[in-house]
């Protein structure tokens, strides 16, 4: 099958596209490059089934004109899409930077299938759909969606505008609400951070707030692989499905500690104030992946030897290893 | 207090006008003039505490300029953002009016609301934000919400943006999910189309859909009786409401028989096929209101009733009674 990967050039698109090539299928992948990067793509670049396009997807005729170009040669059947502003705390000051890169790009992929025909979309949507709800668990028939950042407004506005494509044009629509994913290629999250702190100062480490802020972790490759299984095995029209974690996470600490353990161990952690990093972060989260086991899919690793493989992974990367 | 009424010429805008002036306020009202009408402001145009602009709300720069110039000489406490495409059928043919109209509008408003200092937003959101889930009761708490016409899916966006703002610069926000609302002046709905229909084929009506579609009804007066007892009364950052009558609602074939009886006794009723009347119609809806009762809030009268008395005043507004 041939699909259309946007935001390939990604975190999670460059580890999609090379998962479904090493299945066998044939990837078109878009990018404006903004914050993905060709580097990321090293790894599927060469394959000869994979064909990559700058395209700024929030442009509908550019867009447009990319799309036409490939899809007059093959059928695509599937768009991951994938493409979206990831610095949350920009898209807090400026809410027009999420608008354009979260939701506008979401608004024009839809309008594009519609006039092409294609029928199914597979849609990276975020917990940040859920806003602070405190102790309560989380599970995708919780509400009210009360987004505390712009970029989970623009996540929810996604998918809603998804849902009712889903009743006009739509065969098939899956909303997979993304939890914390570590792993490389990283270009931006808390591990990330701390490396790159650590890097430029080894004996100290500056944490936002005061550490105790808990989140599930997982793994890229887990993530890759819970999205194709429900891609396979889900039913519905559209399918809303949690992916994250099945434990209840790991601190802020635990991850500075760790980072600190793996890169320098003679450093001095230094916490804030607050349980909150940043506008739009929530402090704590516990989200259910009840339905996801109940499909029959888990992950393998806890959050935190998720967290521990993605430290080494992206210490490696920053050539720290 | 001075307000803003967005969409202060529509069929709940122009009420609420006439309502907070009765109370005292000062209201500012814009509206673009596209849905909304200046006969439908005729009981508010007179009232030296109102004033009113057209203005294009999807225009940034326009808004802009309109809302200084009302800014300057007055402190707006209040944005009661009412403004919005109210064809949804229209929407569902082309997504781009949902989003100029109705999602674009609550970002604007919010964009000026930060800029100006603005810090309470009372928006007229929608129980088309939910979807269709059959028999399933839904509450504020429900989830996932799974619009199905590109209205809901634009109502939900704003409701994101919205939530989104509270925590970055609204001091206060009032989700209101509006029910299926009634009365005059009417523009749009059954009861209308059903009173236009007859008008112009006094011994024959045709039904979208088989008649048992069965919605509960409220009457435009209680809404905005509803809306301002919330504004007054509940205390949360950002408190989201179900507006609605408290029975189970009266089906598209009870309204049929009613306006026929008011107006055309002998005219004949055709139903059609299924129970949608058109793409993003919910055919059956069970609505909570529990929480409105809990802060203290109980429609008066029943659908029957709100139906029965809008049926006597659109006949009336369109000179048939």
């Amino acid at each position: 099958m041939t699909v259309l990967i946007t935001g390939v050039a990604g975190f999670v698109g460059s580890n999609l596209a090379r998962h479904l090539l090493a299945r066998g299928d044939e990837v078109v992948g878009f990018d404006n490059l903004r914050t993905g990067s060709r580097p990321n793509m090293a790894s599927v670049m060469e394959n000869r089934r994979f064909a990559f396009r700058e395209v700024e997807l929030s442009d509908l005729d550019g867009y447009r004109s990319a799309l036409r170009e490939f899809a007059a040669g093959r059928r695509i059947s599937d768009v991951w899409h994938l493409a979206a502003n990831s610095d949350i705390p920009a898209g807090v000051g400026d809410p027009k930077v999420d608008l354009r890169d979260t939701f506008m790009t979401t608004f024009n992929t839809l309008a594009l299938m519609r006039e092409l025909g294609i029928g199914t979309i597979c849609f990276a949507s975020s917990s940040a759909v859920y806003g602070d709800h405190g102790d309560r668990e989380l599970d995708e028939a919780s509400g009210p969606l009360l987004p505390i950042s712009n970029y989970g407004a623009m996540k929810l506005a996604s998918e809603a505008a998804i849902s009712a494509s889903a009743e006009s044009h739509l065969e098939r629509a899956f909303i997979f609400r993304f939890p914390n994913v570590i792993g490389v290629p990283a270009t931006h999250g808390v591990i990330f951070d701390f490396v790159h702190k650590l890097k430029a100062s080894p004996d100290y480490l500056a944490v936002l707030g005061d550490g105790t802020q808990q989140k599930g972790y997982l793994h890229v490759d887990e993530l890759v692989d819970a999205m194709l299984f429900v891609r396979q095995r889900s039913t519905g029209k559209v399918s809303c499905y949690n992916i994250g974690a099945s434990d209840s996470g790991v601190t802020v600490r635990f991850i500075a500690e760790q980072v600190v353990a793996h890169l320098a161990p003679h450093a001095r952690i230094a916490f804030g104030e607050g349980n909150k990093g940043w506008t739009g972060d929530v402090p704590k989260f516990r989200y259910s992946v009840a339905k996801l086991s109940r499909l029959g899919w888990k992950p393998r690793l806890s959050s935190a030897e998720a967290v521990r493989r993605a430290i080494g992974e992206i210490a490696a990367q920053e050539s720290l290893a």
